[in-house]
């Protein structure tokens, strides 16, 4: 296995900066003083033509008077000098880089053209680089920050890869606020070398990162991220923040780092076969992903809640709730242990509801620790703990008081660092919820030792549910490759005699022979282009029977008189043929097709998607297809394990079960369908767009009585 | 019309209190010391059986010796006592109360019957009270508050009204660093003589309040609420946090207040009705309740994006989006304006990102002066403004500075005087995003100048969005009340009969004839009990048609044998009247019905609610009403107007359009049903649920193809 280029790129022993100089208003000044600022402890080599000492340090007035290969130049200049700087780098023997510079790709033809010649440099001496267009880096074990922006100097557990450089470095006062750290932070910007692919990878295997969070605006290496997160995942969380799927979102995404962006729909099905979790704020990144960085994995469902107030403990209670946890009420013999600890007027049921009590060690310790090491909960959340003596009163104006946060006392200590030590000691995930934040002293003891304090109940609810989606990730089958069958030729040579013919699609029958050289279950049926012809396939298929036009200039033939179905005689049949010709007005071919009886219509699909190739598509079919899109979206090709998840994806998963004495469908069945279209999909590029509407599912069976082959000739 | 008792209990002249002394420790002295130190400046008479002097201020040993009936009394004593404290203040003129004191109905029935007690006392006097087991209440116009909590004693804009007290007293810090300020808040308890819909309407007619924010955990009194929202909502936003709905939830909120929890689907149709807005954290009921008090009616759907970087910008535009908000690209007029005040790499189209800037005027006030005042937006989100100089950032140990924040400078301060006149001057909803709090002086600026600021982009977003949501219930259609129909004789007659004999619900044809009563088309049918009288009746319907096993001992007929469609002749129709009688293996009557084609089925019903009463559902029919669950709820009677409405709330509302040929659904009929629906609901209380499922559309129109009624006796 090739090294991830970012080992070195985020470890390097000695740092050259073109673009820093002495003058605090320039970005390159920033990058540079902020480095240094935040405790690297390498070489530092300034190359500036001017300055003979940059912030302090030795500075020298080209790449070539360096007096050795730096691990790493950090580049903040003008666009059209990268390139030139990049040879010089290349030349001394530097084989990493940061590009800060704007200005490529993001802003035209102008700049893709100066982005490829800077790739071009960086291959010949074989560099690899971040950027351009981002904001630098941050490794916390080794103190390097390369981005502008001040961060906790202390090693953390999250590690960030992300398309905007904002999310990196503007955001430390956010986090900081939350006592959330980083492992490492890379801002990936116009990924021309380094992408977010090799990003995921690096912190999947790096061991200070015990979650991975991922702002993404589009993704390139689409086969190659799904096989990097599905690696990851089973061991190490993945969650992501995907913006760019809304036509707003994706032009705002386009006008950023020129990353191409999908459809929202698309990318949750990606997340789902990846083993990925979504959130949908950034908020949600940083604070999901702490707890997933902090806390030992949950085991089960089952959320114990001890509260000071009613309120929080309902709305956690119901979040959680519609979140898939459960909210057991405890055993008697735990409610009686319990209301030995609390007043009359309390709840011992769960919630614990302590309602107003000056007995912090009860409501931060004693009772949580009673829930925790009985068998009746999974995870706990604690709602209400506070150091009442903190400054966290606003004066009569309404101003907070300014002065520093109180020390915890010793006394308080004693039981805060039992209350600390419970996740740990029952291997249980415990989250708090203040209205408080670290300026309270007991808040900040529980950051700095670990626990996520979340600003509002709901959202340590929400964290909550996003480690029970990962027990979920965690515990999923494993995906085994099914091996490629081989392409058959009576396949490509109806593609291709279509193509020749000039047309755009194949029709209906030649649609289905292609799905049936696959092994997918078809209709059975039979062309006819005469009277005689069609009475003959009649008596072969047998009533009632299905009468459709059939061309493949026809797309789409409901609402057209093109379709009989349920035709039940000889006279019917014969009547059917002429009326679909009269509606067609022309000597089209009719075909003869068996009725499946069912009273259930799915659909499968498949189409391309730059990035991501072919992407397979079910749901359900009929007209619920196009007003419900309850459809749940996969790159292929398919293990069978994934296409089993797949079909579960959609909001009607409940139609596949035995439902009014129909009997369940063949789930197993319908993987194979779908893991056969997406080898169909990967043999024979020329196919462009499949639609299989309706698969009918006969008792169980799902056979496909409709289909569209859309064909472009791409090889 | 009756004045709110709210209005004096808000505004007493003179307070006394119960339960008040000298202990610091008490929570009685918690809310008098409180209640002083916020400023009130009225007669306060604390009662005390031996302190003297409480607080400062005089005691009295007993309510007898207080020298005037004090406007309000507050009592914070133990539960036991306040039955006959309520007597002593009743006996000297005192008709307004608030009870904090717990352990009433919440703790069970020893407690209840205290409550009873209290209540007695309080009609007998004409007493009107908040609580029991509440927090208190404040209003920042007198500078009131009757809670623990301090406050930002300045005059806010948000009304808030809640069943818990935590939402008032624990969340000041929380509404503090984000400048939301209350007008009015009232804790409601348990609610046992005012209310929460007399909190609504007292908010509604309080003309400091611009906006009602409830936090609500069971409404008893459904109708009243729906009808007093519907009077407030067009003219002033309410918006509205229901925790209880999911199983945990609504156990948690029994044990809080013991308020009556319906389901969370319920409760979502009553706010539509209501034209209330529901969000889904506490964050979000202060937030987007302070954006709708403080900023100008939003007028269309065009969102401006001014940002300072990519990755806000991109997230804004995707949650925006997500949330029914467009993002137009700006005309080249526009463009080209814009592009005079930004450098070469930042972006014009919308949103107009400037990338890194020095130039503060130009983000806070220029570019979005100039986007503001074109014809291209109708409200705008900044992202980014900051005063660079703040004392944000975090230290080498990641711990924040804790000296005061700066001030704004003078030069500052011009720019940021016309970025927040900005919506008052386009009339144009502005909101900020900034991942720094009020410790930024600009951030601070703006929220004293009643900009909300939010500290992640998507949350402005999110609350433009709900702003857009309260432009779409200013516009709605004003409900028209139609009158009600006389009862029928025919109806009452069958519900009887059947309820004599002992059934728990009507058959198929005696369900259909009480709809039809009540003019709702139901399919032509008759009923046969011979073979004689099936044939009859087939000749008279005309075939195809269907046949159904009739007796009011069968719920469900699917999947029994019950059930004959498509029968198309008299052999068929005798087998099939035989072949019924066999399966329900009793001589059972056999109802003789017309076949409608269609390809829609939809779905109506009725169920009674307590608090609500009779509460109407639509939805999608056939298998999909269970596996879908894509219904809508709405209490009744309905309007014509508020039936309309609801139908279009299933997520499947595309499918009542015109759809590939079928025609449109007539909206005006189905909403004439479900308005026939609500009369018969609410004049046959004997009838507990209906349900109309298939409600089969033929062409346009929607007839009833089977309806099962339950009786229940209820007079």
């Amino acid at each position: 296995m090739v090294e991830n280029p970012l080992h070195l790129l985020m470890n390097p022993k000695s740092i050259a900066t073109v673009g820093a100089g002495n003058n605090p208003d320039k970005m390159g000044t920033f990058h540079a003083a902020n480095l240094l600022k935040s405790g690297y402890q390498g070489k530092f080599y300034p190359v500036h033509p001017e300055e003979k000492i940059v912030l302090g340090h030795k500075a020298y007035a080209s790449v070539s008077d360096l007096p050795e290969a730096p691990d790493l130049a950090l580049l903040i200049v003008p666009a059209h000098q990268v390139a030139s700087l990049l040879e010089a780098f290349g030349k001394i023997g530097t084989r990493r880089a940061i590009v800060i510079t704007a200005g490529f790709r993001e802003i035209g033809a102008e700049g893709k053209k100066l982005e490829e010649e800077v790739v071009n440099v960086a291959k010949k001496y074989g560099i690899r680089f971040v950027g351009p267009n981002c904001i630098g880096t941050i490794n916390t074990r080794t103190l390097i920050n390369t981005t502008v922006a001040p961060h906790a100097n202390r090693l953390g557990r999250l590690g960030l890869a992300s398309h905007s450089g904002t999310y990196i470095a503007q955001t430390f006062f956010h986090l900081n606020r939350r006592g959330i750290r980083y492992s490492r932070a890379i801002s990936l910007g116009n990924e021309a070398s380094i992408t977010i692919v090799d990003a995921l990878e690096y912190l999947g295997e790096d061991e200070d990162t015990k979650a991975i969070i991922l702002y993404i605006e589009g993704i390139r290496e689409g086969r190659r991220f799904i096989e990097v997160a599905q690696r990851i995942t089973p061991h190490k969380p993945v969650l992501a923040l995907y913006a760019g799927g809304s036509v707003a979102g994706a032009k705002a995404g386009m006008s950023h780092t020129g990353a191409m962006a999908g459809p929202d729909f698309l990318y949750d099905g990606i997340f789902r076969q990846a083993g990925i979790i979504r959130v949908q704020t950034i908020e949600e990144l940083y604070g999901h992903g702490w707890a997933l960085a902090t806390q030992p994995p949950l085991r089960g469902s089952r959320l114990g809640i001890v509260t000071n107030s009613g309120g929080p403990g309902t709305s956690i209670s119901h979040t959680a709730n519609v979140g898939g946890l459960d909210i057991p009420t405890f055993t008697e013999t735990l409610q009686e242990q319990i209301r030995k600890r609390i007043h009359g007027h309390a709840a011992s049921a769960n919630p614990v509801d302590l309602t107003f009590t000056l007995d912090k060690q009860a409501l931060g310790a004693g009772l949580p620790e009673m829930v925790m090491k009985s068998d009746e909960v999974d995870c706990l959340i604690i709602h209400g703990v506070m150091d009442r003596n903190a400054n966290v009163y606003p004066d009569a104006d309404g101003n907070l008081d300014n002065s520093p946060p109180v020390e915890v006392s010793a006394e308080d200590r004693l039981f805060l660092s039992a209350s600390v030590s419970l996740p740990g000691k029952y291997k249980k995930p415990m989250l708090m919820s203040s209205f408080f934040d670290r300026r309270d002293s007991f808040m900040a003891f529980y950051e700095d030792h670990d626990i996520p304090v979340y600003d509002v109940p709901e959202k340590a609810a929400r964290a909550m549910a996003d480690l029970l989606k990962y027990k979920k990730v965690r515990e999923r089958k494993v995906a085994t490759a099914a091996p490629m069958p081989p392409p058959s030729a009576d396949a490509e040579k109806l593609v291709n005699a279509a193509l020749k013919r000039g047309q755009k699609s194949l029709d209906e029958y030649e649609a289905k022979q292609i799905l049936s050289a696959y092994g997918i279950p078809v209709t059975r049926e039979r062309l006819a282009t005469t009277e005689d012809e069609v009475v003959a396939a009649a008596r072969e298929i047998g009533f009632p029977l299905a009468l459709k036009g059939c061309s493949p200039d026809i797309l789409h033939k409901t609402g057209k008189g093109l379709i009989r179905l349920g035709v039940a005689g000889e006279d019917e049949t014969i009547n059917g043929f002429r009326a679909i010709r009269n509606a067609a007005d022309k000597a089209i071919p009719v075909l003869v097709q068996e009725m499946i009886p069912g009273s259930r219509e799915l659909m499968m699909g498949m189409t391309r998607f730059p990035a991501f190739g072919p992407v397979l598509l079910f749901g359900l079919g009929g007209i619920f297809t196009e007003v419900l899109k309850d459809v749940a979206f996969r790159a292929a090709p398919l293990s069978l394990e994934e296409a089993e998840e797949m079909v579960y994806d959609i909001r009607a998963g409940k139609m596949l079960e035995e439902f009014r004495g129909i009997p369940a469908v063949d789930i197993a069945a319908l993987a194979d369908i779908l893991q056969r279209l997406g080898f169909i999909s990967m043999l024979h590029p020329g196919i462009a767009e499949m639609d299989l509407n309706p698969l009918i599912v006969s008792g169980s069976k799902p056979i496909v009585a409709d289909a569209l082959i859309i064909i472009n000739g791409k090889q």
